[in-house]
């Protein structure tokens, strides 16, 4: 009886520092309507971060991981990673007939999305991004990708890829670093077209990426070293892939994670599920048609979050209603943003 | 001519301020006697890290990677992983017949190294390792490195095996860290073996070791969610796979590299030819019969150091002599050593 006591009187204690800090870090997130889910986020960041409370979690373990496509950006009308694949067929099909004869190459180019999406994890698609990225050095890789980002533009909002970031999650990132965590992107995405621009978009650097890779090879040539992409040992890292990624990449389990979809269902189930430590697990819900897309519930959407969305009130992890939760999505829109506080950046 | 003058003059100005910058951190590497190894260690940090210098590299991309057997602890009698896994297969043959049965557990046992030491990566080591740590959760193989390293000791020095470091590393890590360098280590050994222990005994965290891996299998069972050890898609970290191994996990090329053996030889020419930032590369010679072990130019050793050593002077790669450069080898004679001074830890 006297411990159950004790154990309220802490809770009454938790609860009050974590309204204090809640009072203190507010404006952290201004993209963030006050609601549910940004109350959920500041306490538990303030529980991990107050020394002395049973839930205290020192700096090094404060592990965060997000996953890229429809949680930090978009990833409609297609995946950004893929409508560079199309643009780079499009663009070497001409002059490569190698490259133009392949089925995955043709459905592609028809817009055949049915034979694409075949598959576990769209095995189609894969193969599309594999044929434009094999072949190539990492750094001709990475100008190529720096080429397309600086022409290509997103068919809704007219910005490069880039910039088509989510102004809330570049707070919530900026918060977390803030609050001693270290941020991680845990992605389905390819890791060396994520790394080309992560680090300007989300101040994520290179060593903080973990995607799907397949091999390189180390070649000596006069002009110096350089490492080849091949399609060898591909690494899908989604569903469960993404805590193989992550035990592989960082060798520790997160204490947070967020996702959009059931790609994430894996990394928030090994996130939260009989953590040692307190954890915290988010799912961003795509339910604004209008400022974005409100497509997650599609059966046949590559951004599905049909299960995950399921189990989130048994695990207790945080639903984000982009439509209810955000004052803003982007940062353009910031402009035309009455409360006139842009947010930190890092 | 105009130009050339400035170059002298600039060549200069950065010598001074080398000079300068060496004076003011000696003592940051007490262990190492003053010599040109030394020298080049502490000119090439002043150089980087001397705003304004046409040598300066920002912070973010000071990536140093250190090999670890033979680098930063010691590889003889044998590898300690090596010596691990038999401890291991020692322990668990008795009750394990099928172990038993498997024709490189049978050479392991009987110590038929030759066996064990044929092809390009000793294969027959390989498998011995990969068969006492697959089937094995994550944390299931944490807790018998863990309980390993408790009661294992090494035959020369009589230490557990995570105290067998060497003492002038520690200090040079301590010295990149101040310096703003992002310490990795990049080693042929496993990366679940050396996570367990080189955040303590190194100050390098988990997400901060590339090794060899096999990929994990993420189960959901209902004790919670569990990692199991795989021997599928088995990735050594050596030789030309360093290289790899660092594009796959860091993401960026290191400006310094730390080796021992031709298996760093390709990690060395990555870090340092043709690489647009000045950049460094280091061979610890291993040339000490009394205080440590001379062996690396025995052609059959594993920490055969011939080619690389060989390419040294012209990459301009310092060569470290243990005998020489080192004051003091192990922490633990640090007692015995007259100087003094402890160096600093991280």
């Amino acid at each position: 009886m006297k411990r159950a006591l004790l154990s309220v009187l802490t809770l009454g204690l938790i609860l009050t520092f974590g309204g204090l800090a809640t009072a203190q870090t507010a404006d952290s997130l201004p993209s963030w309507n006050d609601g549910k889910a940004k109350q959920a986020i500041l306490e538990f960041v303030a529980k991990v971060t107050t020394e002395g409370s049973p839930d205290f979690v020192p700096p090094a373990k404060r592990i965060a991981t997000f996953d890229n496509d429809g949680t930090l950006w978009p990833e409609n009308p297609m995946p950004f990673q893929l409508i560079f694949a199309l643009d780079e067929l499009k663009r070497r099909v001409p002059s490569e007939p190698k490259l133009a004869a392949d089925p995955m190459a043709q459905a592609a180019l028809a817009g055949d999305l049915a034979t694409l999406l075949k598959g576990e994890h769209f095995d189609g698609l894969l193969r599309v991004i594999a044929l434009t990225h094999a072949g190539k050095t990492t750094d001709e890789f990475r100008s190529t990708v720096e080429a397309w980002l600086a022409s290509a533009r997103h068919p809704k909002y007219g910005k490069p890829y880039n910039q088509v970031i989510y102004q809330p999650m570049l707070e919530l990132l900026g918060y977390l670093r803030a609050n001693g965590f270290k941020t991680f992107i845990v992605s389905g995405g390819g890791a060396d077209f994520m790394r080309v621009w992560a680090e300007k978009a989300y101040g994520i650097p290179p060593e903080q990426v973990v995607g799907s890779t397949a091999r390189t090879k180390f070649e000596l040539r006069d002009s110096g070293p350089v490492l080849v992409k091949t399609r060898d040992y591909l690494f899908v890292d989604d569903k469960a892939g993404k805590p193989v990624g992550i035990h592989q990449f960082i060798g520790r389990r997160p204490i947070a994670a967020f996702g959009n979809s059931d790609g994430d269902h894996a990394m928030l189930q090994y996130t939260t599920i009989n953590n040692p430590h307190r954890s915290f697990g988010l799912i961003l819900h795509h339910t604004d048609d209008e400022r974005e897309y409100a497509y997650d519930a599609k059966p046949k959407s590559s951004g599905k979050l049909v299960n995950a969305l399921k189990e989130a009130p048994q695990r207790g992890w945080t639903v984000v209603s982009m439509k209810d939760d955000w004052k803003v999505v982007f940062p353009f829109e910031k402009r035309e943003d009455k409360t006139g506080d842009p947010g930190r950046r890092e």
